[in-house]
């Protein structure tokens, strides 16, 4: 194939193009369809999002549901039903099979969805495909949103992720001090329901989006959507600093790239034209949001310690194509 | 992996039972969730379910529409929103995705449904796994409704998809005189959307299932669910006759055992306590249904011109594993 992962979807966007206003088709994290409902799907493929061989299948079970559950976070809902395809070799051991389902039944519990249907076949390549859907707590926090002078906000911390996935395939250039947390951190992303929940409750949350393809990739899908420029202080995103320890100070552009590109974090990144109180939101969900740039009509900059960064510069977007 | 298909979804489905009684989940056709809405999810695999080399790409994104929609139409529904996930191979010309999506595109405008989503990965096998929302016409029509002395029904003709791959595959016993009818049944079956819609209107429908694992082995699905028996008239089953031809005459059992164990015709069975006028159902929409047995509280009983077959000499069930 020659096209990339988002020509691809353009391509497609123009071919299923849906006149009903109500309904929101494809383009954003999640479909806004009738009655309020939302539905998102994802798949993951051995051998190009994990490698069988490597990873525990609990663990994996656990991800493929969170992060589609991060979709409808990112539209502002919350998950309600999950299917589950799987594409089973035929030498897969059937305790994979169980230990997979173990980590799907632990986030159903987590966040109190049913799993109400799937289907099993056999692939030479071991794939997972879920759906799921949820419902809106209120409007669609569509990407398209962002308005000028709206403050940007990102949950959680970011990069870790990508230091997880760096420290597993064992090519990360500097020791960190808890490389366990962030190999957690790459298999068990925590989907941003309740935070969500709450935003919408107390502020005007704009556009939305979770981090899948890296903050600023995915910054860029909002930038693009909502046709506006951004203000970016790079030194500004939440790092999990202590977790890196000493060797921040070595090189902290390498950490704070893994912030900008790395992708997978599952965060939230969102726009609001109000100041939300970080210690409210801290206080009231146990997720720490930070304020991170501006967005603006026409502008957009880069910074990084008092430096400008040229987009280009700091833009190497994670394509899975 | 040990266990076959059958076993796994029921592992699957004891771990995730509902308790909510609004809700069918795993087992059935398609799952019934809030807001009398359907949902379905059905995979296709390169090497097990096509040959991504030999197939027309634009017949692949029909069929794993259609079998969806026919999974929604057999709970009693209409197909409303489609998502879409396809595994790609470095090497899959972009042009197999257009046409596949032309396929797409043909029954979307022919159904009317919406597709509103999706994903794309890499993969080494390409495979597709569609999800599909649907709306309830009235009760939802499961497994496990069928009673003492219902009439067993089929829609329109059944073996033909079977006889098409054997056509396909090159090792059909006989010659067929019109092999492409056959060929286009197994690429583009129709589900019975219209059908269904005209028998829960002026009907009392029982049970229904769509026929993709073979028609003795979704009977079984019934009677297993619904915990009674049944006759099955096996020289009463609707086969395309005349264009299976003189063949039939030198060894009929050879058709009607496709038709028996074929699986992929995706027309419905269904049970009824009432005498389905199939002239009216023809003149209305358009497709046939023949009665071919009836269902018994305790026997099962199977017969072909005369003759008790045994149940286990009929049933070789199509498995995926």
């Amino acid at each position: 194939m020659k096209k990339n992962e988002f020509e691809l979807i353009e391509t497609i966007k123009r071919r299923f193009a849906i006149d009903d206003r109500r309904i929101i088709g494809i383009g954003d994290d999640a479909a806004k369809i009738a009655g309020n409902k939302l539905i998102t799907t994802d798949a993951i493929v051995d051998g190009v999002h994990f490698i069988a061989k490597k990873v525990d299948f609990d663990d994996l079970g656990y991800k493929s549901l969170a992060v589609n559950i991060s979709d409808i976070a990112a539209m502002g809902g919350y998950p309600e039903y999950a299917v589950i395809t799987m594409g089973i070799p035929s030498n897969l051991p059937d305790e994979n099979i169980d230990k997979f389902m173990e980590g799907v039944q632990a986030i159903r519990d987590e966040f109190a969805f049913e799993v109400v249907g799937g289907d099993t076949v056999r692939s030479e390549t071991f794939f997972v495909s879920v759906t799921m859907v949820g419902e809106l707590f209120a409007q669609p926090l569509t990407r398209d949103k962002a308005r000028h002078k709206d403050i940007l906000y990102v949950s959680g911390s970011v990069g870790d992720s990508a230091i997880g996935l760096h420290q597993i395939l064992g090519d990360l250039k500097y020791e960190v001090a808890d490389p366990e947390y962030f190999i957690g951190r790459h298999y068990c992303p925590t989907p941003r329901v309740k935070l969500i929940e709450f935003l919408v409750k107390h502020y005007h949350i704009r556009a939305c989006i979770d981090i899948s393809d890296g903050l600023l990739g995915d910054l860029m899908h909002i930038s693009r959507a909502s046709n506006v420029g951004f203000f970016l202080e790079i030194d500004e995103l939440p790092l999990s600093g202590h977790k890196i320890g000493d060797s921040i100070r070595k090189d902290a552009y390498y950490f704070y790239e893994m912030a900008l590109n790395g992708g997978e974090d599952y965060e939230l990144l969102f726009t609001s034209p109000d100041e939300i109180s970080v210690k409210k939101v801290l206080e009231s969900v146990g997720v720490p949001i930070t304020p991170i740039g501006y967005i603006d009509q026409d502008v957009t900059a880069l910074r990084f310690k008092e430096n400008r960064i040229k987009l280009e510069d700091a833009l190497k977007s994670y394509q899975h194509f």
